[in-house]
């Protein structure tokens, strides 16, 4: 056990008030800082942006009990369902019973939050946090920035507090501080499905859906209330680009062209395109990620990621999980525990990185392609009769606690070995056969 | 003739001083902002951290005939002079005649306000500039940055504040503004080799001193008063490095360990180190350099990177040169104006980050390696027999006004090819045949 300290957790998001339960089962006292309002008190749509929940988050949660009570608001999801011209073709992400979980944020953040305040964790909103003192862990808090600031002191200080992290911005002052911050040409925007009269969906709830137009894509995620939310992502700029669909008769005919089928399915669609704003899309890298034994900062504060993988919360409460177990080994040496903590999750973070950016590519374009789904179903084929030998990259990142690096890594080497079996003649036809399976166990001899 | 506007240059530097010269030569009213007190009313010891001028920077001082002026206070340098071991190999940049010149940073920045003055530009120092309202060009000035501030408008504002700008600070919270910096693990520290009793140097003036040792090298550059600034670049931690340099003992076996031939001209190496800070390298990228018709970055403030090339002020200043001959162009069109100009630059400015952060490697390495040596023999000597064909890389970037990023290009192109002749047989004996020089040909037209 270790001993007892005043800890403070800065932002109540997911990574925040999940880190803070962790830190008060293991004896601290936890006082949750945010700028807003409690999410709980204010109205919000049944709508919001969706997150997956995959192993990774799964285990964090069970790990500490919580699991069986998030999954009662989560919706399985256990394949891709793509459309393309008026076909449907359906990609299992994984085996039988493997599925992520379509979640809404803010139900999910609500039920952390009375989680944590069960626990005995306090929570500060409306609390704005706009310095922080690194060497003696103390939050400067006031109502603005120019305005008069308190000073709140403590044994240490986490920043949860997301991409543009005001503990992050400090220490980005330090020397020796690298950092980056790249924002996609593509950005996105919310619409949404509403239920059929009766509550339920209108499309396949058990899908993640996707309209691959190439440059640009639709998706949409199902909500336990019938509906789903939709986000078109396409570019800021250019051809097909946000900037060029101006007007009602140019949006209306945009989506008569390209998405066809979801004219029935989103009626609101031209009130909603014109309130909704459109977001940005920022990969995040920085390093270090913590100032002696004092600070430490964790999940989108420093490794915020594009969502195509639907892994940022996934791999912040990952954070989590290994901060927890280097905790148990180190005891009161926080030194040591932060040292251990930022080296070992900084390679992962950035795979994670990585691979998302990389998947904007296969689910707005690949999908769609022959050849791709060709070598998937190849991919799929083998790996359910070597289970030992191929682990598919989806499922190793998603239904696996295997590392993001190693997972990038072994993604790269198995890509290489399948554009050579794609090669081979007549690959389509003899794709399932038994030289086909000899080709690829030899390759993967010669790693 | 531009329409005559209110213009603010943060930053009294070199590159913001030369700016406003420029800005008020075109008709412009500039007030030039800087944090710290007049350069010219500081105590400040002959020596100084070295500059290299080069042809990009003489142009854009030539261009408004000021080159004469500043040529009477520099050093011309037209070779490296390589220490190793007890040997002295001497290695010219460049043709005869060809010279960079060591320029001291404060007589430069002394003499550079002094010109901007007499024509007619206003300065005020100890002015902080802590924020800018970047929609109306306007500068929020203090003495502390919680204290209170003065806002002060003007028509345009150029952030010319060096690597850590403030401007830049600002346009960095904008959506889609991507930045990054990266600190080399590799730092420095200035040491000094004081002028003989007669005021006369210690070692060739005109020569760049290098002392390479893999991982880390010394330097020296002259200055007019007899002394030469040293700067000791070696990794921060790890083997041989500052961290382990802790005592004069260990500090004085090092050096006579690996720099024998210095311990007759540094004779304060003990009180120099430990008095003199250790300082830090970074890179620093950034785009949009501009924020609409209001606001633009220049130099350091936009692409800080490190000293290896002797290139940060040249690429400073050739910014002003780009910058003014666009202004020619487009006259009151200010949003056209900063748009080409930071398009037409930003490749330029990652080329020289790139050939600047390579070249610690050349100078600390390949300057002691035998094959890159023959390698520079064989270039220099096909390149003075073919001008046309051939122009060395170093020769490109320092002694042309070819863009940068075209000079990355060729160097990459002209390594290929001197890759595969170094691999001819018996290259050591026949590089200067007939037969080195056909299949230099050969390799070039297969471009």
């Amino acid at each position: 056990m270790q001993k007892s300290l005043k800890i403070a957790v800065v932002g109540s998001g997911l990574v925040g008030t999940l880190l803070a339960i962790y830190l008060k089962r293991a004896g601290h006292t936890v006082h949750v800082f945010d700028r807003s309002p409690d999410i709980r008190k204010i109205q919000f749509s049944g709508r919001s942006i969706n997150l997956v929940m995959s192993n990774r988050g799964w285990k964090t949660l069970k790990d500490i009990g919580l699991d069986e009570e998030i999954k009662k608001i989560g919706i399985p999801v256990d394949k891709r369902a793509i459309h393309t011209g008026d076909k449907l073709n359906y990609q299992y992400y994984g085996k039988d019973g493997e599925a992520i979980f379509s979640l809404s944020r803010g139900l999910l953040n609500r039920k952390m939050i009375d989680l944590a305040e069960a626990e005995g964790v306090e929570f500060f909103f409306d609390h704005k946090v706009w310095d922080v003192t690194l060497s003696d862990a103390s939050l400067h808090i006031g109502e603005t920035e120019r305005g008069e600031w308190e000073e709140l002191k403590y044994d240490k200080v986490f920043g949860a507090d997301g991409a543009f992290s005001r503990v992050r911005h400090r220490m980005q002052r330090q020397s020796m501080f690298n950092y980056s911050q790249e924002f996609l040409k593509i950005g996105y925007k919310e619409l949404n499905i509403p239920a059929n009269a009766d509550g339920t969906h209108k499309l396949d709830k058990n899908s993640l859906h996707i309209w691959p137009r190439g440059e640009f894509m639709l998706m949409a995620l199902a909500n336990p209330d019938g509906s789903f939310t939709c986000t078109l992502f396409m570019p800021h700029e250019g051809d097909n680009s946000f900037e060029n669909l101006k007007d009602k008769e140019t949006l209306v005919a945009f989506f008569a062209n390209h998405f066809p089928d979801t004219k029935e399915v989103i009626p609101n669609l031209v009130e909603d395109f014109f309130k909704n704003p459109t977001s940005y899309l920022v990969t995040m890298k920085c390093f270090p990620w913590t100032f002696e034994d004092k600070v430490a900062l964790i999940g989108d504060a420093c490794h915020a990621i594009v969502p195509f993988y639907g892994h940022g919360m996934n791999a912040g409460f990952e954070d989590i999980t290994i901060l927890s177990e280097i905790m148990q080994k180190h005891g009161d040496d926080w030194e040591t525990i932060f040292k251990e903590y930022e080296e070992s999750r900084k390679p992962n973070a950035d795979a994670i990185a990585e691979l998302s950016y990389r998947n904007f590519m296969e689910m707005s374009s690949k999908t769609a392609d022959e050849k791709f789904l060709l070598q998937k179903k190849i991919e799929k084929h083998f790996s359910e009769k070597y289970p030992d030998k191929w682990m598919p990259l989806y499922s190793r990142v998603t239904f696996s606690s295997h590392p993001y690096s190693e997972a990038l890594a072994m993604g790269d080497f198995q890509d290489g070995i399948m554009k050579q079996v794609l090669e081979m003649d007549d690959i389509e036809n003899i794709w399932d056969s038994k030289e086909v399976e000899e080709r690829i166990i030899s390759l993967l001899n010669h790693k």
